[in-house]
């Protein structure tokens, strides 16, 4: 779990919203990916390279596709920053996308969460697109 | 302008400021790219490539630098989608980026808008990436 110290409460129950996703990601099980995001055509994914998608089953169907193409994979996030504003929170975070202990990518991460009636915050919106450098 | 005709009226709103945005950037004046952001320093950018962007001065200081190295730029959008939750709205879309008439490149964005005290929605986040291909 990331969390940094200087979150306030509502912060950090995002942050662990954000690390269940990543969680999710990496158990390759579809039920947990779908526990993590909030089931409305809201949802929208933009994967690394990919366009837009918009709706829950073209959502859950890119994440089956990549899952089963998919043996293992592994997250370290760095630079968790997380902003909340009434009942929608984002963060972004810098994702180092492991294979076993290699390191085989980095992206850079938008990731929208909605509260819901039970207080919990799920996804609504995931993009993460290639990091080729830090600036100069 | 940008504008499907099945938005709310709410949705027009966010849909017209991220329009607003894009005539920023292709005006290449700072004055007009400041004055459709959030006055805070919980404004995050992402340009394609770039590592997040943190706070007012970074994120301005980096339109600066794209501005002075850009001659011209022009934006044609398509598949704007917008959603508003109470304060915030965000609209992703597809950028297609022309050089005069030429179209230099294609791109996904990603942007958080805010409703400030006025009424007026502002971006609080930019995450712009490369788009590499249409789903098979």
């Amino acid at each position: 779990m990331v969390r940094m110290s200087s979150f306030s409460e509502e912060q950090a129950l995002v942050a662990d919203s954000n690390s269940a996703f990543y969680r999710a990601f990496e158990s390759l099980d579809m039920e947990r990916m779908e526990a993590v995001w909030l089931r409305t055509d809201d949802v929208k994914c933009i994967h690394p390279g990919w366009e837009l998608l918009s709706g829950w089953d073209p959502v859950m169907q890119s994440w089956a596709l990549i899952m089963r193409n998919t043996q293992r994979i592994r997250f370290e996030l760095q630079d968790v920053a997380v902003v909340v504003n009434g009942g929608i929170g984002w963060v972004e975070c810098l994702e180092h996308i492991f294979d076993g202990d290699t390191l085989v990518g980095l992206a850079v991460a938008t990731n929208l969460f909605q509260q819901n009636a039970d207080g919990r915050w799920l996804m609504i919106h995931h993009h993460a697109s290639p990091f080729t450098r830090r600036l100069p």
